[in-house]
């Protein structure tokens, strides 16, 4: 979220605090803000309206009641948590602070998305009937700490990824998940967690979704989206050879998991964003909705129609700075006094899917759900 | 089939019959052979050495009997039949008579499937884990006899569509299913059969599939094969577009029929194959193969293999006659002494996996399967 935080105007960095000691200096240095030695003080900081938390998914809960506590609004990334318990947790400790958790970003924040739904919401192509999301990435050799390659600490694709793809399909699809079946891949004995799965889920209307993920890093499915990675950049072919090939060079864990966290900010290997202005939108992959009258394809620069008529595009502009549909949220929420589409229960009902994809994937069968939450707009 | 018939020098066409008289006379005047007045006389007639039945599918199980009655080897086409039982009267009339079915054409006989199956065979790319195949076609608004628009007389998607997708997703995955979960659309009241579904089978191995399929005639998945259409030629965008305003000029049922009949050989706006060569492979969509060591994209010119290397492209060569690989089938079986892959109790496992389809979309959860059959070779 840098890049946005950095350029959106909206945004101000005010204080922050990090474990590695460099990003924290670093953080003091770029952004003249309070470099703290706390996450507490973070928190306490009067000058501090929102937080946001990125830490690993497992410390979310404690982190979001800390801001709680202090009276803060607070933006937790995906997953929200690896347990239902814990984003209750979440959700009530913001009620009872009256602040608002807002769980982002994900690319369901993304223009064509919302786009997409606005689309649907004018009606003009009557009931959605089916969705069909594909991502084939790299996702599992990207260098790793290794709890992200433990499910049980909220590793593999579905904790990170069905995360982004599951909360696209349920904006597209109005929200309500009736059930989940769902298949999951294991396939790589020195990576052992989840890299892949296939998901169908049926929404209460009788709508229903097929979603296919692949982070094993080779077939790469920007080639369906016009060579545009996800951060909305081009991107070569061959990517995905490359990552598989760099990864084996790292000699281990310890070795991976510093590969890793040199390459965020404050690292040596941070790559700073080059400030350009994107010529077309992040995505997650190839998505196509079919509607009675019509179906709509998702691409890097908006949105395709295919209806009776033919085929048409509609182009939103991309906006200036990446990401800024995730401040546009934020503003809503605390300047013009809307609720946030990604709020507490919406995004434990993802969860809830992610969830529910594991244990499909353990048992087999349909897994029902109990927790989904409907799109508080229209 | 016609014009692999007409075109492959290894067929003669000796005899036929069809209930459209205008069909039997110009059977007799172009091909020379006996324009029969029953499909008994076509299966006496000790100059046919296979008989190809090409009559509705509920008449399938009555005409393979006859063949075998009489001794003949029998193509079929799919789907082999609406129900279990009678595949298996099929089955055991060709073993009591000695003779060889065959089911078919669909599109697992076409060559870069073929292919990829010698590339998995090979051992090259280690097991294969998951397989994604996608198809959106303009299918249910071609022009239709009433019985095609009704699932209890086998018109819709699963009968028709699914016996093409499942049959490539079970040559690739090695044919064992064991369990199927799916959902099915019926979105159009004036079309009240399936037009879409989405399916996830799991097969013995562990392996698991992603199927979808899409008739509704909006968005058009070929675009992702090269513009190259399901018969393996150029494919102009907005045919789809084009089906659906042609059908609205039909003013109803009756008149629906006849312009199909009309389509059909004999028929007055029948299109004669142009004899040219194709350059292209027939198709079903995309199809994607992910396997521990790479992933395999079929595509209409042949197998694209992502895999550590990078990208490299196999091209078999395109036959010169198009479905000529049926041919190769029933040549194999009676010149060469091989069994053929298409065989009866192989085509009813696809059958078992379509009714399964069926079958989960109306009650939910995993229908678990019993009469899967392996490829028989290599």
């Amino acid at each position: 979220m840098l890049p946005t935080f950095r350029r959106d105007p909206r945004v101000r960095l005010v204080a922050a605090f990090d474990p590695r000691e460099s990003a924290t200096q670093a953080f003091g240095r770029e952004f003249g803000g309070r470099a703290c030695e706390t996450a507490e003080a973070v928190c306490a900081d009067p000058a501090v309206e929102w937080v946001y938390v990125a830490t690993p998914h497992q410390m979310h809960v404690e982190h979001v009641q800390l801001a709680a506590r202090h009276g803060k609004h607070v933006i937790v990334e995906k997953p929200m948590a690896l347990a239902i318990p814990d984003c209750t947790h979440m959700i009530d400790a913001c009620r009872a602070a009256g602040t608002h958790l807002v769980v982002g970003h994900s690319h369901s924040f993304n223009t064509p998305v919302l786009h997409a739904r606005r689309l649907i919401d004018s009606g003009r192509f009557g009931a959605v009937r089916a969705i069909h999301a594909l991502n084939f990435t790299d996702f599992l050799y990207r260098p790793r700490r290794p709890e992200e390659l433990d499910t049980a600490q909220g590793g593999g694709v579905v904790f990170s990824q069905a995360a982004h793809q599951v909360e696209v399909v349920r904006l597209l699809g109005g929200g309500l998940v009736h059930s989940v079946c769902a298949r999951t891949g294991r396939w790589d004995p020195a990576r052992p967690t989840e890299g892949a799965y296939s998901a169908l889920l049926t929404f209460r209307s009788g709508a229903f979704a097929s979603l296919t993920y692949n982070g094993y890093g080779y077939y790469d499915s920007d080639a369906q989206m016009d060579g545009v990675g996800e951060m909305g950049k081009p991107k070569a072919p061959g990517t995905h050879q490359q990552t598989r090939r760099k990864l084996a060079a790292a000699t281990d864990e310890a070795e991976e998991a510093r590969l890793k966290a040199e390459r965020n900010f404050g690292g040596s290997a941070y790559v700073p964003d080059d400030g350009a202005a994107p010529d077309a939108f992040q995505h997650f992959g190839p998505v196509l909705v079919s509607c009675d009258g019509g179906d709509l394809r998702l691409t890097p620069r908006g949105v395709e129609i295919h209806d009776r008529e033919g085929l048409r595009f509609d182009a939103p502009p991309v906006p200036p700075v990446p990401r800024s549909e995730v401040v546009d949220e934020l503003w809503a929420c605390t300047r013009e006094g809307r609720v946030p589409l990604h709020d507490g229960a919406w995004s434990r009902a993802t969860l809830e899917v992610c969830l529910a994809i594991l244990e499909s994937a353990r048992g087999g069968g349909d897994i029902i759900l109990g927790l989904q939450t409907e799109l508080p707009f229209p």
